[in-house]
């Protein structure tokens, strides 16, 4: 007889917010991923073709961490037509000794939302350059304001520029950087115009074409790429990854196949079997990050199964604290 | 805000016990599987290495089935040693139209054992010599005691031969199936004094070596290998394959890399291009079963994600019914 703890969304929202506890746990699970122990087989996909949709199962194994997540993501896209969430899904922890069932996070995405924007600011933390007061969003989904808020957590952001192709949606998005979180908004007429002069881009579209050109970027900008996380995404110029002075993985083995580099060596500007630095590698200090004010720097973000093993380890050692989810004996 | 509903072992015991019902309906599974319509990823697989632990993720999406599970199943080795079960888990249900989440089974790996030998008595139905009424079952634990239950479903059995390593286990199941079953049962002295003379074999056991060698067989005999679903397990002399006038997997994916068939490829036995008949493909009838009463036939089972939805699925759909299980707003 094991009991298990159910956990739903508002509580979790609760227990979890974009903070930096949260940024810091994600740090840890990429350093703990370049210590080379870390077990992260590849993801599972089922497509469901009928329906429009898409599940990703995604785990990892962390040495040192006492559970695992299992995160269940489905994506299916005719949703809105019927009133319902794109996306959604849930995390299974399980102990990592036994193996038992531990929690249920039945976040509907909510934790993944965290753990992308959190690798967002650890890529921003050791990418960007110190003195970045300026950020360029490209989209206007609520993955573009998480990102924005985790910027704000690891550099002294004034001034936002926001473009997304719905015009609407980006000026209700720089309404809230206006008044929520007191930045110089404004919404850009093009992404070129966003792009330019911004010490900090980041792209959040599940675009399937190039919407960032390399040619805009100029000297000391830092990208993060987070809206590729499947072959037929492609935010990116996949120039930019060679002309790039820093391309950083979050993991090689899946921007070869998922992310910006995937289109890199599709199109022959990268030798397929190129070695680039992973993001954990500069977080243990392996590797350096920036080396100078003038590098453009490119991180590469398909969301690995370490963030949600992080994540959700996080939320469950807070529910535990506080008490917090329903308990059934199994 | 949507519902899940959440069942427990002793519920799903309840609601889905092996019988008629949940046989035919892991047939149902075998005969979409052979229309080729569904929709079966690979197994996620984790090891842990430092806890002797892993886990499988299975998953299939059935066209006509309104739900889909994925399934999660750890196996941590060194449990029985601080006195917990080796494998549990849970299924995930999904519908298949929106994604969402429909339901949670905590079913400490029961389905499975229901699914796996439903499948043996499918394999069993459309295999087996009509009039076959001894069986000899290698192995003593739950699914021994399970696949000879699911033959009784499918074939008029009066005795069963019993072999496993650890003897008094073996005693006491064939205890059980006299009592319990009203078999006339026998505990042999060996793997090969069972397996001589019996009409219907099967092996459950999570054996590295064979224990089953190809010279025993005999002409009209029947066997049945469930225990192989790792690329180190193996019960059945590879030979066998070879001789056998008809082998039939599961999923041949799946038995190539995983099954009884992955050694007598490796054994260089079978070219590993060769194909074979799959069960799915005798059930929807496009490929005879047995042809004759001297046919020796082996059926190589790894254990699928579609029998995992077909569980899944029926379980719901009984629960709904019986309107069982706690629910939860997300």
């Amino acid at each position: 007889m094991t009991e298990v703890q159910i956990l739903t969304e508002s509580q979790l929202r609760t227990l979890v917010p974009l903070d930096l506890a949260a940024i810091d746990c994600v740090e840890d699970a990429f350093r703990a991923l370049a210590g080379g122990k870390v077990v992260m087989p590849p993801i599972l996909r089922l497509d469901i073709a009928e329906a429009n949709g898409e599940v990703d199962v995604k785990t990892a194994y962390v040495p040192g961490l006492a559970s695992f997540a299992i995160k269940v993501s489905p994506g299916f896209f005719d949703n809105p037509k019927i009133g319902l969430p794109s996306t959604n899904g849930l995390m299974v922890v399980l102990s990592a000794r036994t193996g038992l069932l531990e929690a249920l996070l039945l976040d509907n995405g909510y934790l993944t939302d965290v753990r992308t924007a959190a690798a967002g600011a650890v890529a921003a933390r050791h990418l960007a350059r110190k003195d970045a007061t300026t950020a360029a969003i490209i989209g206007a989904g609520m993955q573009a304001r998480l990102q924005l808020e985790a910027l704000l957590a690891v550099r002294k952001i004034t001034s936002v520029r926001i473009w997304a192709r719905d015009r609407a949606k980006a000026e209700d998005f720089a309404r809230h950087a206006t008044q929520k979180l007191k930045l110089a908004a404004l919404v850009s007429g093009s992404a070129e115009g966003a792009v330019r002069g911004a010490d900090i881009i980041v792209t959040t579209t599940p675009s399937t074409a190039p919407l960032v050109l390399s040619e805009w970027l100029t000297p000391g900008q830092h990208l993060t790429a987070m809206g590729s996380d499947a072959e037929h995404k492609n935010e990116i110029d996949p120039a930019l990854v060679a002309r790039a002075e820093l391309y950083v993985a979050d993991s090689l083995a899946q921007t070869r196949r998922l992310g910006e580099l995937h289109h890199a060596i599709a199109a022959g500007l990268v030798a397929p079997e190129q070695s680039f630095v992973e993001l954990g590698a500069i977080v243990a200090g392996t590797v350096p990050g920036r080396q100078t004010e003038t590098d453009i720097t490119f991180a590469d973000l398909t969301g690995t199964g370490v963030q949600d093993t992080a994540i959700a380890t996080l939320a469950r050692q807070r529910a535990e604290a506080a008490g917090a989810g329903t308990r059934i004996s199994t």
